[in-house]
């Protein structure tokens, strides 16, 4: 089967058919989508080699197992089920995990990938697949909510409108929370106010506009250190970005100014899929264009571009 | 009056007795103590200069007021009671604030303090001087408890079982948590052990023993990225050092883990004072020596050495 390899460079490369392990059913990838995480892995992030990708959706093939011909989704850790981690409700941080396309597991830029069974969602009916690839991404902005109660009374910055920062905006809306999505870039900031989002740039954002609640999108180590200077004290700032060149902010004014700095990553698929469903978030503005899987590496030349969002990667043509 | 001014080095300078000003009161300083932040402003750290010193118990002399011929001991922090932060419960964060011996307003090394009679919590009759200096770093140590719920099951692991470290592991067995403090200097850990602390040597530390709740008591930068190691995933780290050379640790880790990361600072002066009124704290062991107050610049010699603990200053004698 084809698939995209990285190894010091994006390849289109020949490799056999994944042979499912123990527990694992094989799916056909219908649609993928490029993370940003991809993009930093390119740059080094992860020291990663192999198969890259972890966003899709796809179709079990997997004759007699009760899931065989169900469209699906699945989440990006592997996990080993038996570890203290896992058995203390922390699976995606599971001591012995893998995860694809990411660390130690074939990703889904490829025809097929074997994926442990119990990773799998059935994506619900009415959500077509080229909205179902946006349930990584969306689960990991739900993961924000999961992890810190937002008070209806807190004002909340958003840092960054690109992918990740306009989906967690959107649930920020939904929740009815206060909240102001900032970007340098005027263009995402526009496109950010034209899906209906609270958005203006951050040139304009004085010293003294602070927030209880800020939320770094920015995926840059500069922009973290942007969103601490307009967090109140006793505040609360949620990390998403990780990138190759990590940043590294002043302790002494997490101390002085008693911040609480919160780690975010990966989310549950469970809710993410409910919001898709019942369409009380819709991604599907954000698609800036669908390439075959055979341009694939156009895509990532498109989605490199600052301005574009979600690139979806489509495996059937 | 005598005073410890601090000016690019230290040295005995007379200067005038405060006066009062609106709703403050004087102060005769009975006893004070160095703090490790004593210790870092000399090395560069808030740029200040001045009076120091933030640790004391005093008599209130401004005949004609309530607390006149009172011992008391005061809250560093002199908040302005009108700004959002001050309005929203956060005066130790008031945007308008000085503190004694740190920021702006003068330190406790001196003969007389002036200070706003809001800040004065008058000492319990059985709780000696010497014993009521120590207020103002017990609070500071029972805050982590005010900012976080420590469960009964997590494991807490405290590094830096220095003057604050001590403190704080002192709270931690009171309240039964499983805690063990760790220091790589062998006489500290030592000290704390005899003082009946579950303490060990970091340097016996193994990789993969992990806390759910770390307490960075090291008063150094590469303490905390140590501290850091031993988090399982989802921890909390509580970051207690201030430094004049700020660490800076790696915020992909943050993210990858989805560590929470705390920062504390002072503490309510009230559960300090009961706890040291009905003995359940006894900070005596950590005396490690007693100066006249005209030696004080000796005494900072003293308190510089790491296997010393609090150097207390009677301005008495």
């Amino acid at each position: 089967m084809q698939a995209l390899f990285f190894d010091n460079g994006l390849f289109i490369k020949e490799i056999p058919v994944p042979e499912p392990a123990a527990g694992e059913v094989l799916v056909k990838v219908l649609y993928s989508a490029i993370c940003n995480t991809d993009l930093e892995i390119i740059k080094g992030y992860m020291g990663f080699r192999g198969v890259l990708g972890h966003e899709f959706v796809g179709r079990v093939n997997s004759p007699g197992h009760p899931l065989h011909g169900k469209t699906v989704v699945g989440e990006i850790n592997c996990s080993c089920g038996e570890c203290y981690l896992c058995l203390s409700g922390r699976r995606t941080h599971c001591t012995n995990r893998t995860v694809i396309g990411i660390a130690g597991h074939q990703g889904v830029f490829a025809d097929f990938i074997s994926l442990p069974s119990g990773n799998l969602h059935i994506v619900p009916d009415p959500v077509p697949g080229h909205i179902a690839v946006f349930t990584e991404p969306l689960a990991a902005a739900i993961e924000i909510f999961e992890q810190q109660h937002i008070k209806p009374s807190d004002t909340v910055f958003i840092f960054g409108a690109g992918k990740l920062g306009l989906l967690v905006s959107m649930v920020a809306r939904l929740h009815g929370l206060s909240y102001t999505t900032f970007d340098p870039v005027i263009e995402k900031v526009e496109f950010a106010v034209k899906m209906g989002l609270n958005a203006r740039s951050s040139a304009g954002l004085k010293p003294e506009e602070k927030a209880e609640v800020c939320i770094d999108c920015t995926g840059s180590a500069e922009g973290i250190s942007i969103a601490l200077s307009h967090l109140w004290p006793r505040g609360t700032m949620v990390l998403k970005t990780t990138v190759a060149d990590p940043a590294k902010p002043d302790v002494n004014s997490i101390v002085i100014n008693e911040f609480t700095i919160l780690g975010s990553r990966c989310g549950l698929f469970e809710p993410a899929l409910n919001l898709l469903e019942r369409k009380l978030i819709d991604p599907y503005p954000m698609i800036s264009g669908s390439f075959a899987f055979k341009d694939i590496i156009k895509a990532f030349e498109s989605a490199k571009k600052p301005v574009n969002r979600k690139i979806i990667i489509d495996h059937n043509t």
